[in-house]
């Protein structure tokens, strides 16, 4: 699956333009950025997540000959044309920020600098991929600052839109700091941590629940978690499940190894009661697990509510981000190379001032403060533009520009952000396993703020242009007015 | 990716719970049922969607010696238990509702009567590829009714829940109504109409509007839908595509190929603006095509306030089914076999009424009111049952029984909705091409009433239990409360 070819994944637009392009022979060297311009789910931040099979497609690039004759039975295609696409392969170069990062909106978290027809083909799947794991990466990192110490399982394969969002969405919820999947072809593939319990039908399928926690504990005495609400939780199953335990611990089990999940009612009420349940059975560590439509507000108020639940099993909210379910990540045109080789600046208008885009080649510095580690802004600047952190830096909005701070020399500090992907065709990039990206993704956290990670209401993180941009981008305005 | 194989695309439950069955040696036949509980996007009906790739994923099932060697990594299987992955075969046999069928709510659209080992792993992604394909049936069947003789293009891959959702999106889409999607990958797999015109960055890759314009009207004279919003619609987009209108007319090309598309602003004002400088200009065929975070309530309103819109581009909305990400299908055991080869009806408990599930070997009769064609009722029944429509036959609602309508014998006519897709492991099923499951769709909609297929608080077509069926299950009842 990693080698899958995703060439034909693409809006039929790019084709019907690329192929205008090589009619006007136009190719000349373009930057587009993909950015996006608002956090999903009311979040302070995102998550940056995908650009590994952003690489891999990259990579694979490649019109077959079933693609190219597929599109020849189209009728909108030369043969010239077509015959371009069956030599294509990927010659730019593409700068990202690293997965796992957080990021904010309006800055690009990947630029793409190649051919016009090249950049335009791509622009497609790599928002697919982008969109869809930042969305989930930042869902899922929701969920998991919700539960606090407790473990975040994913458990949304069966409600996830397709096989792939299953897979990927594993692996973006792994990223942001869940401890385990459910999803069996992600442990293989991305080498984490699976999951699991047992089913309702394994209860069913016996005489009793009883002898179905019994037949379970049985074989697996070492990750025991039993499921006790098939029948009655408190009536039936947490008992049952107590006289398992105590059979088990008479044999040598080790009680640490043993839980309960809870997949129903009020879980609020349940893992209380349970909990005391458990305790005065003299089973304290057996830990509680629960599950059922789950989200970050549900497990959020549960604490509140002092529920006695050490672990969450998370599915549908967490697999289909389900009160955002889309991340409004878009590839847009930043300039055009001349023949002197310079990259001249290009600029979207729009009637909605947000939606005006920011020109140039640009890159990110991300300010922190030195003494906490806690970013103070991010810096969109030309990638030519350096930041001495010995001196005075004037930060402004760049929206209200009277909104100013400025940072004393030696107060703070500067990361660029981007990092070169490709260059020239080449990949030049090592992709970090899945775990060391979460682990990755830990520290990023720790950078934000405490008011940036709230749930409810977070402070926005600043994402200023530079000075030097800032004057590029009025400039542009002023002459678009002028000509309207 | 027809042969992808996603063996180990499950649950971590179902392996483990698939070893806890062979350790038991308790491999009896058993009846999972696959169903819904409720309509997403409050519909009054769903689309029956993604029969095709369930088969291809059973036929495609097999633990390759990879999938084995890493199962054997995680330490929780026995080598025997491994042994008998490695020759794992489906043999059981599947009964499915046909794609592009409307389905309501609790009725089964899918049974599989395996041996429980076989019946358990293939749950997960049962569910994964009905749930995804169902839910974005239902969406688009939805947006497409509200669009009424304009067509609905798919236009959703940069948004879509990663590349299957795009993929398995469109295809959804396509069952459900969409005249064409953006999707090429789509096209070439599904064999469906593509479609598109051209983006921003077109028009900003010239050095102006009109050039980029007749740029495109040249090389697609054919299809020439105009983006007219990239820097003002109405001063300057409208009035350049006019323009390349005439000198295109003047030039032979037809104008009913002319087009605009309008991509932000007041779609209504816009459109109706547009329309009248069109038809000024000479061109009343032009059409008018709409996109824009469009969903079936935005569509329904600018219809409402006369909006000159002929086709609408939908993305987001419709391939991620915005307002309701996830389809509830669940996959519930209903029957176990006994020595005898008898199916001993099991049912699930809960708190929740509307949760019980329906025991027993099951199939669905669709009760038709003889002389409109229109359904009147769906009715659960064991699967041995047979109804004669020239008698009276006594429908009543499952929870409150004292709803009764008795249909005269004779004034109604009965289908069986599920079909035999797999028996004893041999595929007996030939699925239909994407276009002719669309066209069976079309029918299939026709069967509804109006006050089923609107929009807004939907009726909601009756599902009730055949007299044996309702006895059966309300004697499982009274067992398991006497026991209680």
């Amino acid at each position: 699956m990693n080698t899958r070819n995703l060439t034909l994944m693409t809006d039929l637009y790019e084709l019907t333009m690329m192929q205008g392009y090589f009619e006007q022979q136009e190719n000349e060297v373009v930057i587009f950025d993909v950015f996006f311009r608002s956090n999903p789910c009311s979040s302070g931040y995102s998550i940056c997540a995908g650009l590994e099979q952003v690489i891999e497609y990259i990579k694979n690039l490649n019109f077959s000959y079933e693609d190219v004759d597929y599109l020849r039975g189209l009728h909108m295609f030369s043969e010239d044309f077509l015959q371009y696409l069956s030599g294509y392969h990927f010659t730019g170069s593409i700068y990202a920020i690293p997965e796992g990062s957080v990021i904010f909106p309006k800055e690009p978290l990947l630029k793409v600098i190649a051919p016009i027809m090249e950049a335009q083909l791509v622009e497609t799947a790599i928002l697919n991929i982008l969109n869809h794991q930042c969305l989930i990466a930042t869902k899922a990192s929701r969920v998991v600052f919700a539960a606090g110490e407790g473990g975040v399982m994913e458990f949304g394969l069966r409600r996830a839109q397709g096989p792939d969002a299953g897979l990927f969405g594993a692996r973006a919820a792994m990223i942001a700091g869940c401890v385990g999947t459910s999803n069996v072809l992600a442990g293989q593939m991305f080498d984490v941590p699976v999951m699991g319990t047992h089913a309702h039908s394994w209860i069913m399928s016996f005489p009793d629940e009883y002898t179905a926690f019994k037949a379970y504990a049985e074989l697996y005495p070492a990750a025991c978690t039993l499921l006790v609400d098939t029948y009655d939780t408190l009536k039936s199953g947490v008992p049952n499940a107590i006289r398992v335990f105590q059979e088990m611990k008479e044999k040598g089990a080790d009680p640490k190894r043993f839980g309960i999940r809870l997949d129903s009612g009020d879980l609020a009420y349940l893992s209380k009661k349970a909990r005391k349940m458990l305790d005065e059975a003299g089973f304290p560590e057996a830990s509680i697990c629960a599950s059922n439509d789950l989200d970050e507000y549900l497990i959020h108020d549960l604490k509140m509510q002092g529920a006695a639940i050490n672990s969450w099993g998370v599915g549908t909210h967490l697999i289909t981000s389900k009160d955002c379910p889309a991340f409004g990540g878009v590839y847009k045109l930043a300039a055009i190379q001349n023949e002197n080789g310079e990259f001249v600046p290009k600029i979207k208008l729009s009637e909605n001032t947000e939606k005006i885009t920011n020109p140039g080649n640009k890159t990110i510095f991300r300010i922190y403060e030195k003494d906490s580690g806690k970013i103070k802004a991010d810096l969109i600047c030309f990638e030519d533009e350096v930041i001495d952190s010995s001196e005075d830096l004037l930060l402004f909005d760049p929206l209200e520009t009277w909104k100013k701070t400025k940072l004393k020399g030696g107060t703070y500090t500067v990361r660029e952000m981007m990092e070169p992907v490709f260059v020239k065709g080449e990949c030049v990039y090592q992709s970090p396993s899945v775990m060391e990206i979460a682990s990755y993704c830990k520290q990023e956290k720790e950078t934000l703020w405490d008011e940036t990670k709230r749930l409810f209401n977070p402070h926005q993180v600043y994402v200023d242009l530079s000075e030097q941009l800032y004057q590029v981008k009025k400039e542009l305005l002023d002459q678009m007015s002028v000509t309207d």
